[in-house]
């Protein structure tokens, strides 16, 4: 069967850079079903694709190949791996991308092996010269650690944890790090307070503010028909607090 | 042969939810073709997604199915539905969406078996947990009628039709529901006449207004490497008359 | 083995224009691999799109349609063809927008044979009926002479070349056409001296200047975690002076 490679950037639509990576894997795993996750990540936000890929790769089935390049240490120290996390595999700079959609990653290694490159390997384009043929081979059926030896992964998002406002999608809904919160919950943040956690936008009126577990299982707030951002002033790293009924 | 599956949503490309679906969709149909429509609908626009279905799905093969995911009743009352017409399916919310690409449909299912749906359900996400997972279902080769009881559809796209401008496409040209329209026909429109329905861009000035028979066959009204809509301060509903020649 | 082919236009992705294109290529050949290169050209900017094939198109494999459409000529003159360069095959109107991805073509056809159009054929969207029809009917193995008579291409960017900007990229990174820059180089461009090519980023400060043999191989001008182009008032045509070391 045909594997899945899915690409995460920055490098935007406009320019041909993702293009010249999908010619790279095709070229080398003509089979292979290549699925865009998004290239409109703003640049250099590692964080903004972390959560894209927290929400996305858990659909994917088993043996998926999880391609992304946010990488602004292009070309110098940081270095670029293949994890292995809950059946998949995740390929790019080590550098906090795949930290929440694999927070407990069963093994790394390090992409070193010239079969997993395209040479001359340029300077500023890994992308299309290391990630893109490291993926290929991946989806050829290489193992994981053929790529090159294991490494521990140093690569932190720094991503404020724990209650708090961990992404802001493009509706303006704030998604929190917090499971497990009842119905009935009262929500304070940004000296707000959600009286009840409910089931879902048509519960309140438009332009309230409302909250409910999300499409991630965690707690989101959001304003129906509106921005939650906007009118709290939050994003990222917001503190959130969680009252039980 | 595998199925054709196309994605029209408002969710944009910046975050993980389209590739959620698609992730959704390939855990269970692996072989599916999937093609994006669109993922730029306005938020909340049914009548954008309408438009940019009815201009692509008449060019799909027969069995192709039109996912589309524009919903701002999520969670609520709607039922979500797959519609038979013209040898295609559509998949998604009962609110109009398929109204301009299936304006004669043979047939019309509740999406309510387990089988076409993702367990647990969210109220937030269904395109990810029922409309993805029924398209699945659908790829595979299961009748529409599978998914659940017949449904008379209730929703309405609430759009002023009859010699009306239809859609604005992203160039500012004017698509009216008018067909028919023979050569040498001259349009009135927000107190400006064209004076003859002609065949090419090429045939006015830079900056000028023209008049013609679009891809869809109904009457269109452009400006030369500019906006019509800006320029006559026209969008969705505003009348256009025509003259005979 | 399914044909690959690429899609370049400047159809932005909110309407259904795109889908339309890609449902006539999946009529015709339903095994065909379709990559989007970019619909987000700026609209008629042919050297945009010409750019971003020069990037793309030499990393796909042998064989490789490449259809584009940036088509300001719609319904005039202007040829719709086929070329053939370096293995591949570039599918559109004749007016440059091939001239850097395949700058020298072994041979070009006129798409004239009724079995290489979608009938009938529209005044405005010949990427529909014209372009994607051509490149379905390559896809399923037919040779470009069988498309219509061979043809002299006469289109022409009438970019400024030598020594210039040629692209700038959506992070403002000034791809010039100068190759075989050796490091230490001194380049001099809008009252601004770069010391030395360098060979990354991460080479000199944040919101400094930088100039590197970029991913096309030939000199680029970058500003770490900036934009050239805005800080240096750069862009497509601008003059760049190299002092070898």
């Amino acid at each position: 069967m045909a594997s899945i490679v899915t690409l995460t950037t920055d490098f935007g639509v406009e320019d041909g850079y993702v293009g010249a990576m999908k010619g790279v894997i095709l070229s080398r795993a003509p089979t292979v079903t290549l699925v865009d996750i998004t290239h409109a990540v703003p640049r250099h936000d590692i964080a903004a694709a972390a959560n894209a890929l927290a929400d996305a790769a858990p659909c994917f089935p088993p043996g998926t190949i999880h391609l992304a390049v946010v990488d602004p240490g292009v070309g110098g120290a940081r270095t670029p791996v293949v994890v292995v996390a809950a059946g998949q595999l995740f390929v790019g700079p080590d550098n906090g991308l795949f930290e929440l959609a694999a927070p407990q990653p069963e093994a790394a290694f390090a992409i070193a092996e010239p079969a997993f490159r395209r040479e001359p390997v340029s300077t500023t384009f890994h992308g299309r010269d290391v990630f893109a043929p490291a993926a290929a081979r991946l989806a050829l059926g290489a193992a994981a650690e053929t790529a090159g030896p294991p490494v521990a992964l140093a690569g932190r998002l720094g991503l404020a944890r724990g209650n708090r406002v961990v992404h802001v999608d493009r509706f303006g809904n704030l998604v929190t790090d917090i499971a497990g919160v009842p119905p009935g919950a009262r929500v304070r943040i940004a000296g707000q307070v959600i009286a009840g956690v409910g089931e879902t936008y048509e519960s309140v009126a438009t332009g309230a503010l409302c909250a409910y577990v999300g499409s991630r299982g965690t707690l989101e707030i959001a304003v129906r028909e509106g921005s939650a951002a906007e009118m709290l002033g939050a994003g990222r790293g917001t503190a959130v607090e969680v009252e039980l009924p």
